[in-house]
This record gives structure tokens, sequence and C-alpha cells, in this order.
């Protein structure tokens, strides 16, 4: 049979897995709530809280009125609770506390007259709902070449998108220097991204080849295979085992499995389980 | 006669300008008056304000009850204040502004529940003057493999010596970010520091040889010195023009001048009047 070994870390972070279980659990005494967009990153998980009566809706106007509506881990800003309180929806936040916490301090300093600069991608609904937090004046970068375009301000508060590399943060940290009076820097990246991270590093130079397993939309899991591919491991990215082609494992032996932070467990169990069988 | 190229920025600082005139006019007015240590680091200076009463005293044990005191403009602990005050001293407070900001900063942020970080030399009487305005936990550090031995916390506050460097304090910043949850950098580095040096820089090609001109004690004279080398100047430090040795002057016909932050306008004059002649 052949071996698997999965990454140290692998799937579900506490934020995930604390707002998955709350919405199951929800779900399993009332049978309806809401989510405005994907809960989390990963089909395959979404679904099965769908066949427990979890509905989608892909704005704030398509919930009912008088609805549950389960906050998704990424957050939401803050106009977007309003519009809710406005229905009288019945809000179930399932905002991870690591998320919260960006959120809280971008907009108690940005209250304290910092002007916030927030580093990750301006597409990415958590930097959406952090932006969402902050009153006054905001700016979004994704690196130190961006922070180098900012005008020169005296107080600046720099936070970070959970999911972002410390090394990042530290250089555009290390290029606002020059561009500030007072830089006041909140070290908001959360360890469950560089941990899985280092795990598949971890793997390079033990396995065959690498199984990535997680939704095609995580930002995290993308990251997963281009440290796969950079530590020169032959890398395939799979939502599911229907995806795997059997003509990769010829001559695989040992397979090493990484799995992004919205990866259930049970996903990661039948990839595996299957590969060792096929 | 020979050409003398004077650097773009040369001389007395701020702070320092505003020291030496402050004692000056104070001793013409009373003719007498204490220094803890010299009050800048220009013997020359010094003699000249000694002239006209000024007394050094070693430490605040020397100080004679109710004396006048000049405050130098590096600063003092505010313990040394409070022995004066307990001697009836009557101080006249001639701190640079910029070394004022940053002992403020420290002592605030150290009230707020920061632990203090210093970049800067621990030997330096403006490290020294900052440390003392601060009543919690504090390090100082010389660069980033400091930084990287400190142990984390929660909570620190990063602030500079007024004469680093910008590149060095964001890499000590860098350095921190990984060991913190939230970094207060106060960007206390002076503009002036940073002139002098490029105005050396700015000589580079256009001179034969770079006379620096400025106290041995000095430690942004030393780096004036250091960087004419880098450039690759034929570069000569001396405090007077007694000091020159004629024998370096022979073949060059255009001499690059700089002097520290300390070096008062009269020495610089002599001395350029007097090469220009020799």
């Amino acid at each position: 049979m052949r071996e698997i070994i999965l990454a140290d870390h692998a799937g579900f972070c506490f934020g995930v897995k604390r707002a998955v279980d709350g919405i199951a659990e929800a779900l399993a005494q009332t049978r309806a709530g809401w989510s405005i967009g994907m809960p989390i990153h990963n089909p395959q998980e979404v679904a099965r809280l769908c066949a427990k009566g979890l509905k989608i809706a892909s704005d704030v106007e398509e919930i009912p009125e008088g609805a549950r509506v389960f906050i998704r881990a990424h957050g939401e800003a803050l106009s977007v609770f309003k519009e809710l309180q406005a229905k009288n929806a019945l809000i179930m936040d399932m905002t991870c506390p690591f998320v919260q916490r960006a959120q809280a301090r971008a907009g108690e300093l940005s209250a304290q007259g910092y002007h916030i600069v927030l580093l990750g991608d301006i597409r990415h609904p958590e930097i959406r709902s952090i932006q969402g937090h902050v009153d006054g004046s905001i700016d979004v970068v994704a690196d130190a070449a961006d922070a180098e375009k900012l005008p020169k301000k005296r107080l600046v508060a720099l936070i970070s998108q959970t999911t972002q590399r410390e090394e990042l943060l530290a250089s555009v940290a290390s290029a606002l220097i020059f561009r500030t009076e007072e830089l006041h820097v909140c070290n908001t990246v959360c360890r469950a991204t560089v941990e899985r991270q280092d795990a598949v590093r971890g793997l390079a130079g033990k396995v065959d080849g690498l199984v990535v397993i997680g939704g095609k939309e995580s930002a995290n899991t993308a990251k997963l295979r281009d440290i796969g591919l950079a530590c020169g491991m032959d890398v395939i990215w799979i939502e599911n085992i229907s995806e795997l082609d059997g003509g990769w494992l010829l001559g695989k032996d040992k397979i090493g499995a990484a799995a992004g932070a919205s990866t259930p467990e049970w996903l990661i169990t039948e990839v595996c389980t299957k590969i060792a069988r096929m």
C-alpha cells in the first residue's frame, strides 16, 4: 500500500473550525440560516452545510426580513451589521477572533487619529471587512513597493491581514518608517498560516509527490501549492478525490498531503484514504 | 590660492546652536554658570564658553548649592533634575527640542505599559538622558542583531537616538515585529545628521582631499570621516588648524571641508581660511 505522510499542520484553523462548528450546531437546531457569500472558501464543506439548511445570499439585500444570518469567518463591514439590524436579522457572528482583533485595532487607532495602512489583498473579504471598521483615512498595500508610494503622514498604524507573512509585514513597516513620525504596527499575522506553510517545507525531500487539498478560491491553499513547487516537489492541487489523475501517482510510493485552513478534516481523510488504495 | 569647497551642510545643528547661544547669552549677563560634563562635544567651543564664565562639573555632587546650571544639548535624566532642584539650583534647560521629544515619548509610552527599546549607543549621554526619563522596563540596542536577542513582549515602543540612521531604525523595527503583538515606532531621527552625511557624499569626486573639522569625542564627526573614507576620499580629521600637517596639502588644489554638528562656525571659518593660504 502507498504511504501517505500528512503535513504536521493541515486543514481547519481555529477560526474556520469555530465558524463551521457554530453554523452546523445552529443549523442542527433551527434547520435554516443565511450567510452572505461563502462562509468559508471550501465548496465541499459549504455544500455539506447547505444540505443542513444553509442558504447563501450574494449580498445583504437578498437576506429576508427577520432571518437568521451567520457572519462568515472573514468578518463583515460595520455597515453590513447595520443593514442586517435594520432588517431585524438574528445575527450569529462567526468572525474569527483574530480577524476581530484586527478590525477592532483598525477602528480604535483610526479614531485616535492614525492614518490606517492595511497589508493584504484588496479583493479579499477579510481586508474588506477590516476596511469596513474604519471611519477615517485608509490605504491598502500589497507589499513594500506599494508602501513606498504613500505620502508622508505624521501618525500611521499598520495592520495586517491575518494570513500574510510576518516577513512581508516587517518589510512594509520598514518602508513606512521613512514616511512617518510615529508608526504603530499591529502584528495581526496568525500562526495558523505560517504553521501550514512550514509543514509543507517539512515534507520536502521526504516524499515523491505532494497533494494539496483545498478550495480553488482559497488564497492560503494556493500559497501551499506555491511553496511545494518552490521546494522542488511534484505538486498536484485538488478540491476532492475525483480530480486526482491516477497517472500522476504512477511510480510514487510516498505521497505528502497538505491542506489549507478552510479544508475540512473529513475531506482530507477521504482523499488520503483513497490515494493509499489507488 | 587653494580652492576650499565647504559641504552643503556643516557645523552646528539647530539643537547645538540653540544651547551654545543660550549659554553664551546667559553668561554675558551673569558671568557664571555650571554644566555637568561638556555641554557640547567640541573642546574649542567649550573653552570659549569657559572663558566667559562657564564651569564644568564632573557630576551633580560637584555643583554648589543655589548655582546656575545649564542642562546640556544631550539632556539629563529626570533624577539629575531632581538632585539639582534639591540643591536649589537655577536650572537653564538647553536640551535639544528633538531630544526632548524622544525623552517625552519614551516616558509617556512607558507609562502606557510599553516596554521601551532605545536604538543608540549605550555610552552616549543622549541615550542615558532618554533612559533617565523612563520608569519602567527598558533595553538599549545598537542594531538588528541586538534586537533579535530580546525576548518576546506584547507591547514594545522603539525610540531612536536622534543621530542614528533611519535605515538602521527600519532594520531594528523589522526585527522587533517578530517579537511583539504591537510595536510603536517613534521616528526621532533628526535630519541634521543625515544632511551632514549626505553633504560629505556630495563632495566625492569633486575634491583632492577632505578635511573633517570637529571634536575627537563627537560621534557624528567620526561618522563624517568614515563616510569620506568609504567614498574613496583622502581624509584628515582635525580639531583645529594646528593639527593640520602641511605635507598633506601638497599637490591638492581643491579641498573639501566638512564639520560635525558640534563644530562652531568660527572654527570652520578659521580652518578654511588658513588652508586656503597655506
